[in-house]
C-alpha cells in the first residue's frame, strides 16, 4: 500500500498523540509538532504510510528525549488485557470452531488503540468476539493451508493485543503446528516488543523472534537475519493489524502464503482491502 | 477560541479536500500540501484556527491559479436547498413556534459540508429539524430579547445553509425587525459571497452586506465599514457556523448580544462550548 496526500495529517495526528501520551504539555506540541513539518515535506510520496511515519515519530522521540513514551501505556495494556484471557479461553472452549473463535478474538485485539478509551474497547472488542463475522473471510482457506502446514508465523501489532493473540498461537500449537512470534526490536508507538512478550508469558509457550528494528511495519531490508529466516520458512504467515498490512501487502516477498487479520481503522487502508471503514477482514493476500 | 496542536492537521485536511474539490490528481496534491508545510510553521500559535486555515487555504488557491475552487460545488448546494425551501416553510407553517423551528432550520443548514455526501446530509438535516432539541438552548433569553430589538444581524456562514436561514429572515422580519445578512466579501472554501445571496433570492428579501475580506470567520480589523456599522448598530447578532463562533467568541466586541447557532463538527469547538461532537447548539456568547 503506498501513501496518499491524506496520510500527510495523519502522520501529524500520531505525533500529536504520542506527544500527549508522553505528558508535553499543549503549547510544547504545537511547537514540537511545527518543527516536524519539514521533516514531512521530504517525505517520499512512493513509500509505505508506516515507514513515513516512523521517521517523523522517531525525530519526534529524539526531539522530546524519551525512548519509549507509551512504556508505562503498553504496560497498564498488557494488565488489561491478561485480565480478559481467562475469558477468551472460555469462549474457545465453548466454540464448534475453537480455530475461528481464536481469529475472532485476535481480530478483537486489534481493536486496542491508544487513541480510544479503555471502556469503549472492551464493549468494541467484546462485541467483536461474540456478535460479529469478518466482513472478509478467508478463513476455509487458512484452515485448509494451516492443514498441511509445519510452520506458522504470527507477525505480531499491538501491546494488549499480544496477549489476544496469545490464544491464537494456543489453538495453532494444538493443531500441532510450530509457531514463532514476532515483535519489535525495539520501542515505536505501542507496538509489542521482546518486553511485552516476556510480561504477558508469550515467551513461554511459543518462540518469540524480535524484527531486528524499531520501525513500523515489515521492513525486509532492516529485518534481523533470525526474523528473515523465520518468515522464509513459515508455510503461513499471519499478519496483524494495519501497519504490517501496508507493509507486506503488494510486497512478493509476502506471497499468497500471508493472511491479514485487522480491523480497518483508517480510510485508505479501508479502501485499499475494498471493505468499509471500521470492517475487520481476515484476507489472504494476492501475490 | 485559540489554535490547539490539533488545528495543524486539520489545515491540511482542508486543504486536501479543496484541491480534490478541485480536480487536482492525488500525485500533485501531495507535493502541495509539502509546499504548504513551511508555511504552517510559522502560523500564529495564538491565533483563531479559521484565520490559519485562511492563510494555508489562500496559498494553495495560489499555487493551483484557481480563484474559486467551490465555485460549481457551491451553485449546486443553493440549488439543493432551494428544492428543499417549500418544505421548510411548510414545517414553519405547522409548528407551534414558528420562530424556534426556524432556528432549529437554520442550525439544520450548517450541517451542510462538501466533505458529506449529500444523501447523508439530507437525511441528517430533516431529522436535526423533526426530531432534535438544541443540546444548550438559549432560545428563550434570544427570544425575550428579540422582543425589545429593532436591528439583527445574521453573520452567513456556507452556500446552501444560506437558504435554510432564508426561513429565519423571514420570521425575524415577520416580528417586525430590521434583518441584515453578512456574506463573505470574496471567495473562501465553501463560505456564502453576494453571488450566493443573488443566486438564492436572498438579497430581495433583506439586505446583504459583505464582510470586505474573503476570510473564514469574522476578522473585524479587516471588516468594510458597512460591516461594522451593521454588527455595530445590531440589538442581536446571530452567528452562524463554526469559523464565525471560533473568531467572535472570547472577542468583547461581540458582546452578549450575540448567539451562535451551529453544529459542533470539530472535538476542539465541542470542547470550548462544553457539548459533545456532533450536538446542536443556540448559545448565548458571555463576554
Amino acid at each position: 500500500m503506498r501513501v496518499e496526500a491524506d496520510c500527510i495529517p495523519c502522520y501529524l495526528k500520531q505525533g500529536i498523540s504520542t506527544l500527549r501520551i508522553a505528558g508535553i504539555p499543549d503549547k510544547e506540541i504545537s511547537k514540537t509538532i511545527n518543527n516536524v513539518l519539514g521533516i514531512i515535506s521530504e517525505l517520499s510520496l512512493d513509500g509505505v504510510p508506516g515507514y513515513n511515519s516512523t521517521i517523523v515519530l522517531k525525530k519526534i522521540y529524539d526531539m522530546i528525549g524519551i525512548v519509549d513514551p507509551y512504556k508505562k501505556a503498553k504496560i497498564q495494556w498488557n494488565d488489561y488485557a491478561l485480565g480478559q484471557y481467562g475469558l477468551f479461553c472460555k469462549l474457545v472452549e465453548e466454540s464448534d470452531d475453537r480455530l475461528h473463535k481464536a481469529f475472532k478474538i485476535a481480530v478483537a485485539g486489534n481493536i486496542i488503540d491508544m487513541g480510544i478509551t479503555p471502556d469503549f474497547d472492551v464493549a468494541l472488542a467484546m462485541n467483536e468476539i461474540t456478535d460479529r463475522e469478518f466482513d472478509l473471510d478467508d478463513y476455509n482457506e487458512l484452515k485448509s493451508m494451516l492443514e498441511e502446514s509445519k510452520n506458522v508465523m504470527i507477525i505480531g501489532d499491538n501491546s494488549g493485543e499480544i496477549v489476544f493473540d496469545m490464544v491464537l498461537v494456543e489453538e495453532l500449537k494444538r493443531l500441532g503446528l510450530n509457531v514463532i512470534y514476532s515483535v519489535k526490536g525495539g520501542p515505536m508507538l505501542n507496538d509489542s516488543t521482546m518486553e511485552d512478550a516476556i510480561q504477558v508469558g508469550l515467551t513461554s509457550i511459543c518462540e518469540v523472534v524480535d524484527t531486528g528494528n524499531d520501525l513500523l511495519g515489515v521492513v525486509f531490508e532492516k529485518s534481523s537475519p533470525k526474523f528473515m529466516e523465520a518468515f522464509q520458512k513459515a508455510d503461513v504467515i499471519i499478519s496483524k493489524g494495519q501497519a504490517n498490512f501496508e507493509s507486506l501487502e503488494g510486497d512478493k516477498r509476502a506471497g499468497d502464503k500471508t493472511f491479514f487479520v485487522l480491523r480497518a481503522k483508517c480510510p485508505l487502508v479501508a479502501k485499499c482491502l475494498g471493505v468499509n471503514f471500521g470492517d475487520i477482514v481476515l484476507k489472504r493476500n494476492r501475490s
